[in-house]
């Protein structure tokens, strides 16, 4: 897999992909990250990238030449399975879209900054729009990093254990169920008795039963 | 406002702290980030702070005493409005969380990592856990960039224009409406008319009607 990413601020998403899990999988050639800062695709010698909205009204917005620019550039070297715009006035990231960009070659990601980008932008060039949740950040950087580590981490190699992403919450609609690790007790607190019994029937039936209880507690609308 | 953010791999989360809204919100003093790594509270001398889960399976689990240590050495020193675990099993944050959240005065966060922590550290310490969406990530360290980004931008004095941040998605329940910037023309594409009118009533009308089109085709679910 291969990730271009465009940026006006590149450096802000550097130490998350230097460490664990992403370091690794580059490491490894499971997947390459591309970082493109569109200052070098501004409209003037002076780095213009951004613009008052039309209309008026706070904050910048990011023009749509350098965008296309970059964009163009990217497009004449391979192709590309979609080009991502990260804003929160999109659909909402979940696992299973996760998932099924976990399968695709190359992706371009535009992280959005300041107000957004201008809308021809979002109309002519980009193929999906993800939001990682509802609330508003200050750049799309930071979704770009979530977005990225919710993908790598499904490339197959890129876990130590292949199972571990499997039982993760979400992937079977349930949230998942507790854990415990040594000591038994801590400070007159115990683990519950079945995780120390040692009958893996019993104990798988536990935690089915813990991830049912837990998600109807905690989050009852994934059961709907 | 004070953020203590309690991880395995700090070095993670060095940049988004290190450029952007969240520099400048440090550089004005408007909040105190301060990192502590779990290592630094390990059980001995080989820096252990994990052990794999009771009743077996996939991954490792952050054991109890370490963060037992380290947030009760915080606690000693001063008094905390929350301990926040970020978790993918736990409600997901929102506008109106990262509002409420911008109003405390410190704030312990606690990052999980590889399969998660002891329950019994969520029993005992935590006051409030909270996931960025649904969806796993390899950390938590990357939650909680998006966590503190989500509040810090909160602040009053932290963004450069006091009106920015209410004219965001979510603020009232509406996705932000298109924005555009110059040129006027790009490739054919022209802006919608109404915005160079100069008609500051009939804009923010078009506005209005615009965020409520695209709050009902994107994200119908944010008008029940």
């Amino acid at each position: 897999m291969r990730i271009d990413i465009i940026s006006v601020i590149p450096e802000l998403m550097q130490s998350p992909f230097e460490y664990s899990i992403i370091k690794r999988a580059q490491d490894k050639g499971l997947v390459e990250i591309h970082f493109h800062n569109l200052r070098d695709y501004a409209i003037n010698n002076y780095g213009k990238i951004d613009d008052s909205p039309f209309g008026g009204g706070a904050g910048m917005v990011l023009m749509i030449e350098p965008i296309d620019k970059c964009i163009n550039k990217l497009k004449s070297e391979r192709n590309y399975d979609e080009i991502i715009y990260m804003t929160p006035d999109a659909p909402v990231l979940n696992q299973q879209m996760a998932n099924t960009l976990s399968l695709k070659g190359n992706l371009i990601i535009l992280t959005g900054h300041y107000k957004g980008v201008d809308q021809r932008v979002r109309d002519l060039f980009i193929t999906k729009e993800i939001s990682i949740g509802d609330y508003v950040l200050s750049g799309g950087e930071f979704a770009t990093i979530v977005l990225c580590d919710a993908i790598i981490r499904l490339l197959p190699g890129v876990l130590g254990d292949e199972t571990s992403a499997l039982t993760d919450s979400f992937q079977d609609d349930l949230l998942a169920p507790e854990v415990y690790t040594r000591p038994a007790v801590y400070q007159n607190k115990e683990v519950p008795k079945v995780l120390l019994s040692g009958d893996f029937k019993k104990i798988d039936e536990w935690r089915e039963q813990n991830a049912i209880e837990r998600t109807e507690r905690i989050r009852p609308d994934l059961l709907d």
